[in-house]
């Protein structure tokens, strides 16, 4: 666009992207993880756009991981080459992975079963295409992965792949329980956690004679939080970029460093009860309410000026469809702000994947808060 | 189509609706208020299609209430002529609202501020165009609205927008507590207030010299428990038509007639924990997990098999974006069904309107469980 639009000329309620934060905590992390000799994966699924992408990505061509199909179909539209599906692949999926691979990108997938791995090297033979695999590892009981000790499984996976056709290319796992932490020094040692789980794992395949060039770890706490990453080769992590309130009550972001908001307009109060009605509800905000199990219960979001800096206490206490229930956050004696209907105001998200995915656009905000560009995201599958 | 597309052609998660289940559980609807001597204005915010609005509204032009103005141009687009957008009127949407007005559609607004009446109805005399208006009010504490005897209010309100070149078509309830009810005398009695709250209001209007043809009222449980709606001319309900396990949990309708359902893959186990990992997670069933304050919490969704039939006690225990955790119910005893790697399952949700905008399309299945369309819907503002 050619001029700069201001904020109350957009219609609400509409997600807004801070370049400049953005473009801070991604050099951030860069530099955190150059440090300790390790390369960035950042994951796509949170920012879902080819414009965000660019900006976090080592190289207009990646690396860089997914959580869909729909993802890595837009993303090696866009030109990356090097990606990784981060879900366990169904067999089914295996003839999009192709198309994909087919098209020139370099798309790797992960499993942890002898059943899928028998599936993928079937694949592999049947089209001649060596699809290249990581195992996933179950860094903390978490969710998915075979445990790094189970030597057994690990091998026969590992076997099955590289005996079978297609290509062993490591082990990758995500300490999905450092969400629930919020101690710098638990953070340090779930990551160093990690860290052992996933070295332990790859150094079990080449004791038996197969390949582990990738061990790929993270998850954005512990990509924060990590001290040591020796034996790791890349770190993946992608809400970082944004931050949000859930990962400000872990403490691996500050609420100044989170680039996303939604902006909503007040349609009504409700005086007696201490209330504004603003135009954003979870239809805007998502249903997602992480923060109700940290220290600090954010309600549905943070409320800020149209500078984004927060009113004291002011939350989303509750929200319908297309309402947001604005008031002063339990047990706080803060003032309620002058704000009449058709004022505006930006509400930081309890969590920036779930938020960014109820909205089909970013408004990118210049340095003086006004929108200078819309960049587009894509949802689905 | 021409030929029906068998469940394991499609790629997952995806969503599917039971078209027969949708068909009855509208026609329940109306003959129930047809009972009562009322018409039905459906809520189309939950299935935002025009394929599932034509077949809930009395006629293709509606009526119809929507709670967003992206709807209201998409259903007018479509057709329908007859439309209040039911979310407080922020005064910078006034041009939107025109615009769709000027194109042949009655598009009816709310407020319940003077200031709102005032903006509306300069508005109106700067445009020619007599806006019509309904005032909320307030059945229950819940969220919005004047107080049902607050005279002054209601009656400044009316005055300012008949006196200001706008129409005063109504009064506009929503009794949202009754989402928090499941005893059905309790229930009964909620539609009661909001049937008396609606009355008083109007006959305070009315008592002013002010007219006042709409009384509109509606919640899917008001709706379903109402046994009197004298005074009322019109109910509005929106989720009773795909139905889902908090309308469950509350009583308004039985798991057997949830119309809604996400087909979702097998794409991992965890055995030592009677985990069998999905692959959907939050992004295909949303955040919601409203069943959580209910008596039977449902995690994040009931699992059936790929007849819709509920595999006893078998829940997605947790989710993460693309992952969900299935497990048998906390202190169940129900044996974990064999679903290896690659098997569908079919996931009832916790909230329909919350699941649904995570989707761009219903997969419409036939009596035999095949898609025998596909159905686009609308997502954003």
């Amino acid at each position: 666009m050619a001029e700069p639009t201001p904020l109350h000329a957009l219609e609400t309620p509409c997600l807004l992207l801070d370049k400049a934060i953005l473009r801070a905590n991604v050099a951030r992390m860069q530099v955190h993880l150059g440090g300790l000799g390790v390369s960035l994966r950042p994951h796509l699924k949170t920012a879902k756009s080819l414009d965000v992408a660019r900006m976090a990505m080592a190289s207009p061509a990646g690396p860089a991981i997914v959580s869909t199909l729909r993802e890595a179909e837009y993303f090696a539209a866009g030109g990356v080459r090097d990606m990784i599906y981060g879900v366990g692949i169904a067999p089914a999926k295996l003839p999009r992975v192709a198309a994909i691979r087919a098209g020139g990108t370099d798309l790797a997938v992960i499993l942890d079963s002898l059943d899928q791995a028998e599936a993928v090297a079937a694949h592999a033979r049947a089209s001649g295409d060596a699809v290249p695999v990581l195992i996933e590892v179950d860094a903390d009981g978490h969710r998915s992965g075979v445990a790094p000790g189970d030597r057994d499984t690990l091998v026969a996976i590992g076997r099955a792949l590289t005996e079978g056709g297609a290509t062993l290319r490591g082990v990758l796992l995500h300490a999905g329980d450092s969400y629930s932490l919020s101690d710098p020094d638990a953070l340090a040692a779930a990551a160093e956690d990690e860290r052992v789980a996933a070295v332990t794992a790859a150094e079990i395949l080449r004791a038996a004679g197969l390949s582990c060039p990738v061990v790929s770890v993270g998850s954005t706490p512990t990509a924060q939080f990590a001290r040591d990453l020796t034996g790791i080769t890349e770190v993946r992590a992608g809400v970082f970029m944004f931050g949000d309130l859930f990962q400000s009550g872990i403490g691996a972001v500050a609420v100044a460093d989170i680039a996303v908001s939604v902006l909503a307009t007040v349609i009504g109060h409700q005086r007696a009860k201490g209330w504004i009605i603003v135009d954003a509800g979870w239809m805007a905000l998502s249903r997602d309410r992480g923060t109700a199990r940290q220290a600090v219960d954010q309600g549905y979001g943070l409320v800020c000026d149209l500078a984004g800096r927060p009113y004291p206490d002011l939350v989303v206490r509750d929200a319908n469809q297309e309402h947001g229930i604005v008031a002063v956050r339990p047990g706080a004696e803060a003032r309620l702000p002058d704000l009449p209907v058709g004022a505006q105001v930006r509400i930081l998200p309890n969590h920036a994947c779930a938020t960014g995915a109820q909205h089909d656009r970013y408004h990118v905000l210049d340095a003086d808060n006004r929108v200078a560009a819309v960049w587009p995201r894509i949802n689905g599958w």
